[in-house]
């Protein structure tokens, strides 16, 4: 599969310029970043509650609900990171970063979390 | 940049095999679907808070911070897909199935939300 | 202050009832869980932001926003313990139960949390 | 039933001057309103699971659980309003001035909301 965030990222790049009155994208960014993270917060509750339905009652549907609502929270999160002007570069360099080391070591790394 | 979700989703498959005493990502699946999506509301709260500190006084530290959040966030919705079967690709594709559409029509082909 | 959540729940049981036309709360409920608890998770990140916002920059309007936000946090709360047939008592009771303990103890008390 | 926040909120502002190293709150306190903030996010999650798990699966256990939850959240959202230097009172103030309105209405003068 050859599509990844790359080629979404410069997609929202030039939305970002666009119109607010013909762009979600362009919208969000003119509301600015308070509406960006509301989003952010709302897309990640709404991922939960699709997951909680899936695990509990799998059906296409609720499959498809699921998909639909982590795809909104990583399109959601790519426009944060485009608002205060991050790449996905930099997130994708920190998980490779990450990446050879055992998942415990890993955490230990992130410091003392939760 | 070559590096993607692909990559890090098939060490995830692998480690959600392993030993949970040694793997943080096995851990994570032996505790549940609850732990891994308290994990995912909990990064994303992080995540906001990293990006409002970021925003208010940005500096290398408030940005490392914001990218690691980002990362733990995204990291975790990963591990959230493998633990209900499900992968990245099913993301990218509908990613790639709205891609075309401008930003408002996008919207609200996801039907109406907040 | 003789106000408190015994008055505005009796209210809520009452709008529960309601035409879903002209009450919030009658709307909210034949929206089904899913959008009760939606409101939630989106009043909480929206307190978050508000309680950033005033620790950053104090003002009357800060102060008043996030005045609003946990107004509408605690508000969603109590429509949703309505919604599930539990009490704002049943909650009280519960701080009370935990209340004279010393705090490290009460924490001790709900078992291990992040 | 007489408990209410009010008394709760006395016990918080003893806590908040006592040692971090015996009370919970104190020790919140002195990490400061981003840990506060971690703690409320992480609590309205773990609400909004135990809500899922309760309706779909009704039991002794799971509405004690919820209550738990709802608890926590409540409790933090003290400590929040305490460490930021409001009360429980502007909250109450606020809700009772939303009070007499009809629902419809009381959205409808909180702005435009989701």
């Amino acid at each position: 599969m050859s599509y990844n965030f790359e080629l979404l990222e410069s997609v929202l790049e030039q939305r970002k310029q666009a119109d607010p009155e013909k762009s979600y994208v362009a919208q969000l960014h003119s509301k600015g970043l308070n509406k960006v993270l509301e989003k952010v917060g709302e897309e990640c509750t709404e991922a939960i509650l699709a997951a909680k339905d899936h695990d509990l009652a799998p059906s296409n549907n609720s499959k498809s609900a699921l998909i639909g609502e982590v795809a909104d929270l990583w399109f959601h999160t790519l426009v944060m990171l485009s608002h205060l002007e991050l790449s996905q570069c930099d997130i994708m360099q920190e998980l490779e970063r990450r990446f050879g080391q055992s998942g415990l070591d890993e955490k230990a790394s992130r410091g003392e979390k939760g």
